[in-house]
């Protein structure tokens, strides 16, 4: 069937399929980087409806190359990522006054023959739309300079400009040579970068991309909207033209080993897994799926590695067919442990960079491939297009009756089968959560109780200081590997910056004065954490009291709801905001989202938000985290985070014969009473408080001793009303 | 602009836009009739890609011919829509056991030459997608001796079947005869009416319907549904053929005079009123609109009727351009005070029956036409897209150049203005509903008074005798007309059926055993009202007490809420179902709908409903009803409604720099204090109970004396915590 014969049928669907598909989209897109979580743009939603030039889809030499030698050993641990960023930035020399050179030189691939571009768009993404990634990757901070964690870069013959959004751009400011002009994304009157582009461009002009960093659905959206000038999107995957410029400096790919993720963790083993989507693909009349995001992957594989920071992935594709699976892997990283576990479910290795040769002969056999066009690259998915439409032709050129309904390859858009059922948890992942989540909560135990006597002595500390503490106290507990995102580490008026990531060079003092606010999690072999409290050291005012009071509130009101099954998380976001509301007061991000078991800490398809597209309900033995906060610019930052599992609610009555459904906490860590204005709380909520505690020291008390002990004790003694 | 140059660039504004179209007409569809507020299939959203076979735009005789004489005067009141359909009920003769006479009649049309079906579908609507419909147009009724409000009836050559849903079964299978087939809606293995339509006949059938009798989305969405069998939808606008077998027993159209809407209730004159619908207009690039819906045709001319049972309007089309606007109504309703009314303000009169020969008309003078094709019906405008392919037709021919881009008449499809400017109350509609609303208290409170002593002396009184009974206080007060819908009045079980309807031959006695449900409203000529309120003479069990306080919690939960503009009703929605749900419990209804100010009591676009397509937001002059409940069924029924005024909050902050908005109540009488279990009530709960009560009694008491007075102080003091 050709894609033709696919919008068409789509089309029969109705427009109702298209708002679901668009809803899902949107689901998906929202849930995935921490980006999404606090603020995104809506997503592309033109997937089934246009066509790429198929002069664009020839097949052309490969951007990923196999990597140079060198491997050292079995490390878990991964360099945190503002740690790469900081490396990236010192190898940058955008402080000149003059012209910059790494524009100069990526201006003078512009007119090479086999480029032929106008302008060219360099982002922050790798292949496979990841949260945090692997140093070699970080074209777009090697590019401008900027070491923050999001904004789009976009060079043209004379100009270049740089979008980032209000949490960068002072940062930007400063690290942006003079040649870039700053896009302060959401301030009135900036144009985006396809209206910039169509702005300064005369019609009809060729904008390059590295179609492996956009997902198909992004690169659609971009072609779409450069139509409206004429422009023609030229996709440029033979190579990366900062890749070009970057050279010998370039950091290597990762190569460190993989690891197997051990069934006790893992709780379902890689033939089931694979069944379970086998049975998914049958079901939608799939022959094979490629599955690209690496938390998928590790997840479908039970493999862990360390290619990034924070996350236990690598990088690597999965092709999963109705009797054989591939993974597309630098081989170098495939131990023999590994080798022999995957040998064992019929897991085939072939190298990393062959995935699109794959592709391209899967359409020739005829497959009907599963392309989730959210996350697939661009690369992939023009090329399985580009294979189909050739091998259709060839089919209809050979056949003299045109009605003739003959079997060819052809792609199935719709989100991937593996996201789903990653984020509902099985009892070996709940129990994992819960361990890991307890000697977290030890470690914490004894860096507050740390702290507080630092703070008590006049210690100097920086913001940094305190994070790199936190990760000693970690360091220490079983099965730790790394932190699960950079810490949020905000004294004062650094808590009110909602990603603020302080750095050694410029960052706060922690002290008794104002609030402190501490984000934080860990990676272990067995779990994923994430945690925010906020505390003081010294006298809180009474506005901060009431401020923190109705954001414990909020996420009171989160732990105790009890909801019907089926229910989009959206629909209890009010209940974290109804106290702020109350006052006119709120905040600017979403109230939950999905974290995975021993992977990402931002996974989806779930999350609590007050966007209302994601449509995903919450269901028994997913994770999400419950965060309400308040921020005021310039003075200080509150937030409560506790990470709670979806699980069945023991309510006396099933109206309608269905299953009621609430929230089991899986974070131990004191909340500062001395923050709570108790006129305020109802009974109730008084009630959840000195329960929590007393769960706090039941669960943790036996893990600590000395100090620590005696602080748990201090800090869950229960308020009286 | 063509109709397909239409399509072509709403296809550019990519399935975003296609998103928020869908939401809106979803919201639009949502938001009418009572039906839609409890429960609703997803509407169409194929409007913009469908066209209709132009041999069925053919121009033929009109349905719509003017009324015979007879008009009784100057009164108000419309007959209660349950005594019309008693009426329809008695006249028909459907409990015979051989052939049903009415179908044998039906099916001889079928076969004449300018008929020519082999089926035809009978809905209960009339042309203007009412809620309350005239006698005359109660086809559905008359055809199948069902009198119940909701159903939709199929005819074929030899089969007849009736779709009607839970709350008719058992209605349905007393009143239909034997020749009809009953089919459960929403029960396991039954199918749609197309589904049945596509079982039943051979592929290719011609089904008829009416056009006037479906909006132009219902009809597109059953034309889609049953070409899978390739059958053809017939548009039989000359002759209703229902009426052709009604003949002489048919109720006349009514023609009853219609009345100004006096300046100081409506706030607004209609020369303001037409000059923003006008500036609409120009805003989105159109030069007509044909506003169809009752309601909306009265408050634009400030014009009252009663045409129909419940709500004050009339039948009419209002047509306006940009220096011109035309009524289309039968002229005899026209008095001399509205003659002088319209003609001041330049609105022309023409008869209800041209109304097509208009819309033609419009297409040949290249009017860009709004037309909400939600409610706008298919006769309509089907006629003007006929009348633009003609047109266009005939300049392509006069055009050597196809490309020329001439300014020939056009379709815009866009949910009306007017729903959204009616649904904002300016403050003479604010200050007349708070009027209507203290009146209605007041006899209120005297009928609770009555009641009490009657059931405590242990007279006999029925669910309906109550009822007549409220109807008598109501009739007491000042400028009262009628009821704004047929009376709730449910005793014990029948409590538990959301729109029970007693009638004379079948209904309980009200007695002190039970709890009993009364849900009610009246249409004054300064404001509308509709109240629930449940009480019980007797013991009420704990259990009782328990739910009726969870549905308390609910309702004070929406009454208080605070949310930042722009929130949409849903977001609001779980509050009122929070303190049920834990311990599952839940209610199968929405949670508010919008009411009109003397019009109809539901009104779009807003509504507070576990159903999140409904994007509109609560805006500051907007009437939400609050109307938790539960029902158990075979048992009891509770519910607790008021009506509240969206208005700006009182917050000493505006995080945001936005407005927040909340509540303020417009329905004054007391809740049973009875039924409340305080142990499960928070200090704040417990205030608000007693500060409602403190302020029914100080705003009721002074239009009350005697008993009445006496019961009032009695039900309004405060409980003690």
């Amino acid at each position: 069937m050709s894609f033709r014969h696919l919008v068409r049928l789509l089309s029969q669907h109705e427009t109702q399929y298209s708002l679901l598909q668009s809803l899902k989209s949107m689901e998906a897109t929202l849930s995935r980087p921490p980006l999404s979580f606090f603020r995104r743009t809506p997503p592309l939603r033109l997937l089934f409806t246009l066509s790429l030039p198929p002069l664009l889809l020839a097949s052309r030499r490969l951007l990923v190359s196999s990597c140079a030698q060198g491997s050292d050993g079995g490390r878990f641990v991964a360099r945190p990522s503002s740690e790469l960023r900081r490396g990236i930035s010192e190898t940058s020399a955008n402080t000149s006054r003059g012209e910059d050179e790494k524009l100069i030189s990526l201006r003078q691939i512009f007119s090479r023959p086999d480029v032929a571009i106008d302008a060219y768009i360099v982002p922050s993404q790798d292949a496979h739309q990841s949260e945090f990634i692997a140093e070699c990757f970080m074209r777009r901070a090697y590019l401008t300079g900027f070491t923050g964690s999001a904004g789009t870069a976009v060079v043209t013959k004379d100009k270049a400009a740089f979008w980032t959004d209000g949490r960068y751009f002072l940062q930007a400011e400063k690290e942006l040579s003079r040649d870039w002009t700053l896009m302060r994304s959401g301030t009135p009157g900036v144009p985006t970068t396809t209206e910039w582009l169509n702005y300064i461009l005369p019609p009809g002009a060729q904008i390059g991309i590295d179609p492996f960093l956009f997902s198909f659905d992004a690169a659609e959206e971009l072609k779409q909207e450069i139509s409206k000038k004429n422009h023609q999107l030229i996709l440029l995957k033979e190579f990366n033209l900062v890749d070009e410029i970057w050279k010998e400096s370039r950091p290597e790919p990762p190569n460190k080993p993989t690891r197997v993720h051990d069934i006790k963790y893992a709780g379902a083993d890689v033939a089931s897994k694979l069944s379970y989507l086998r049975s998914q693909l049958s079901e939608n009349g799939c022959t094979a799926i490629v599955v690209s995001m690496l938390d998928e992957v590790a997840w479908l594989l039970n493999m862990r590695g360390s290619d990034v920071p924070h996350s236990p992935v690598f990088y690597g594709y999965l092709v999963v067919g109705l009797d054989q699976a591939t993974l597309f892997i630098d081989t170098r990283k495939v131990t023999k442990e590994v080798l022999t576990h995957l040998t064992s479910v019929g897991v085939q290795l072939k190298p990393y960079h062959s995935i699109l040769a794959e592709v391209e002969s899967l359409a020739l056999k005829g497959t009907k491939l599963w392309l989730d066009s959210s996350s697939v690259n661009a690369a992939i998915v023009s090329v399985f297009r580009s294979a189909c439409e050739r091998y259709s032709t060839e089919l209809n050129n050979n056949s003299s009756n045109q009605n003739i309904h003959y079997g060819g390859p052809d792609a199935v858009y719709k989100v991937s089968p593996v996201a789903l059922a990653k984020a509902v948890k099985n009892n070996a992942e709940i129990e994992g959560m819960k361990n890991a989540h307890l000697r977290d909560a030890a470690a914490l135990a004894e860096f507050w109780c740390w702290l507080e006597k630092e703070i008590e002595n006049n210690v100097t500390l920086t913001e940094v200081d305190v994070a790199d503490k936190l990760l000693e106290f970690r360091q220490k507990q079983d099965f730790f590997i790394e932190t699960s995102f950079d810490t949020i580490s905000g004294y004062g008026a650094n808590g009110a910056i909602i990603h603020y990531s302080p750095t050694p060079e410029d960052c706060s003092l922690v002290e008794s004065k104002n609030l402190f606010l501490l984000d934080s999690g860990g990676q272990y072999v067995d779990g994923t954490t994430d945690i925010t409290r906020t505390v003081h050291f010294g006298e809180p005012s009474k506005w901060q009291q009431e401020c923190f009071t109705r954001v414990l509130q909020g996420h009171i009101a989160i732990d105790e709801a009890v909801f019907p099954e089926r229910t989009p998380g959206f629909v209890l976001d009010v209940l974290a905001r109804s106290s702020l509301w109350k006052v006119g007061l709120d905040y600017r991000h979403g109230t939950g989202h999905g974290v995975g078991a021993a992977l990402n800490v931002h996974e989806g398809p779930q999350s609590i938000s007050f966007r209302f597209g994601n449509l995903t309900a919450l269901q028994k033995g997913m994770v999400v985290s419950n965060e309400p906060g308040y921020y005021e610019d310039n003075s200080f930052g509150i937030r409560i985070e506790n990470l709670l599992l979806v699980k069945e609610a023991n309510v006396p009555n099933a109206y309608g014969g269905i299953e009621y459904l609430g929230f089991e906490k899986l974070t131990f860590v004191p909340i500062q009473t001395k923050l709570v204005e108790l006129s305020l709380l109802s009974p109730g909520e008084i009630k959840w408080l000195n329960d929590y505690h007393a769960q706090v020291w039941e669960k943790v008390s036996p893990l600590l001793h000395g100090e620590a002990l005696d602080w748990l004790w201090k800090n869950t003694r229960p308020i009286l009303s």
